[in-house]
């Protein structure tokens, strides 16, 4: 059994590499060759904590295996990262454990990941303004992996707390692009590519902020009741998920579903346009949206990635299991 | 993190400290203090392969986590066990991966203490012959646990291939208890408790042949549609269970709560019986029957006291994570 700790992950791999796993399952969901098993979420009644795991396999890359781990509130005062994440690969020939691989950054990265592949699919080629709604852990990974995928000339951001936005600027200052903190209404001015990225339980960005041929990653909504877009801007977006079935029940979707904005038939599957049996954009001047849920698949395939790497690098701790 | 390899569970955790392990979460869960989530059992369209989780947490025991794995068919072949499982445990204060340990011998161990529990709490105290149904891989490992808990004095066997009964023989010889092969009918006038240990679909003991008195353990049936014993049985027999969600859904009891032979209401947690707030056997003619289904908490409570041990004789393999 190959063990990759946490502290290692973060010379192993890079946004590039989360990239190109993210991009592959993707494809694989949308060629019905991969799929997700059921999530389990609880509250397990003990340290406030939310336990439970997201799985699945990839036929092709043959990811077998889940995400197993939770949000630990406490945590901060120990020193410890509040969300904990575990992967563990499996053979799928076998069922034999084959990797345990420390999950914390990895999530940060494929949740990244996951809106670069929507803009290098979706967004405008022309495409010279970033837009950043949130400036959490999370904001700086989106910030770095999306900034890739365009010739972006400039960042803006904006924050319901703005002074919280410094993490933000450095990054961008290390990307060699301008920072500024505007409004909302200026950033939907601007933006050419939007990425929400909150913890929100309303919608932040509103319909009419929102100028044709953006496009939108909306990377915050995981929960049922959580929403950073005003549900009415669906209606006049193509939109596109990672996985329907979350997108519609617990995704940036469910509240233009539930108040009729949106139709189940409407929404697409990015990994249909990586393969090529969907068009994508249609028009520069459609807004697309990408509604990114989070799937156990994700997890998975840069887990593998980095327990491919650790190898090839001599980092991998070998067990006898 | 702590690696408790399969190969050193052997002689680690023995029939003895399964048995307290079991009891003490099959406790916690009637007391509310422990509960399973919902489990996953996925065909994943490879290697004709079952995968899946069983997961729990017992506040009591402050054990967290998920045994992992499941059925590969051709496993055998590669001369590797058909059953494949790790086990998984969680830091209940802060969601970190705090265990893996090998699954295999503890999956036998727990559904062995699981009977050996019942027999304890609801067998008559005089039982002197013990009957087993089957004589797969996990009936040696009933009968080792089952013979444990009463003064026997014979061990009586039936399966559908007599030949295959020499592996029971010989644990028995081991015990120093005289063992025979015998019919159904015979098997049920003379035991004062039955193991049914079976991947049968349709009834193999039937209600006219047993008698007033016995305690059966039905340790065979965890899926929709197996059954080991009839289920008119159930209509004159106490019912206890693990876990009665499971009982009612796909144990020994789906059959007679179809067909209305039983309620759910009937049904008791053996862990009720060992807390005290169920009385258990009401009288010497009574004939109860364990429906063990198997739960995650089992797996967990076991490979928890497997880490125990291990770290207390050192050879538990500990790495950086």
């Amino acid at each position: 059994m190959i063990i990759v700790p946490e502290a290692v992950i973060a010379d192993l791999i890079t946004p590039e590499a989360s990239f190109d796993a993210v991009e592959q399952v993707f494809a694989s969901m949308a060629a019905k060759s991969a799929y997700n098993f059921p999530v389990i979420r609880e509250a397990i009644g003990h340290a406030d904590a939310l336990y439970g795991f997201k799985s699945g396999f990839d036929r092709a890359g043959l990811n077998l295996g889940l995400k197993s781990g939770g949000y630990w509130p406490g945590n901060a005062e120990r020193g410890l990262t509040n969300h904990q994440s575990t992967v563990f690969l499996f053979d799928a020939d076998t069922g034999k454990c084959r990797a345990v691989v420390g999950g914390n950054l990895l999530t940060a990265l494929r949740t990244a990941a996951a809106a670069a592949v929507s803009v290098a699919h979706l967004a405008r080629k022309d495409a010279k303004v970033l837009g950043i709604v949130g400036a959490g852990h999370q904001a700086a990974f989106q910030l770095r992996a999306v900034a890739a995928q365009r010739g972006f000339e400039r960042v803006v951001a904006w924050n319901r707390s703005p002074e919280k936005l410094d993490r933000l600027a450095k990054v961008a200052a290390e990307l060699g692009l301008p920072f500024e903190s505007v409004s909302l209404d200026d950033l939907g001015a601007q933006s050419d590519v939007i990425v929400t990225i909150t913890s929100s339980f309303d919608a932040i960005l509103r319909d009419a902020q929102v100028r044709p041929g953006t496009h939108l990653a909306c990377m915050g909504t995981d929960t049922k009741g959580k929403q950073e877009v005003e549900a009415a801007l669906l209606a006049r977006t193509r939109v596109f998920t990672d996985e329907i079935a979350q997108s519609v029940s617990l995704g940036e979707a469910q509240h233009a579903i539930a108040d009729g904005h949106l139709r189940e038939a409407d929404i697409a599957e990015l990994g249909a346009v990586i393969n090529g049996t969907h068009p994508g954009r249609a028009s520069a001047d459609e807004i697309t949206l990408f509604d990114g849920t989070g799937v156990g698949l994700q997890d998975l395939a840069v887990a593998s990635a980095a327990v491919d790497l650790a190898v090839e690098k001599g980092v991998a701790v070998e067990v006898e299991f």
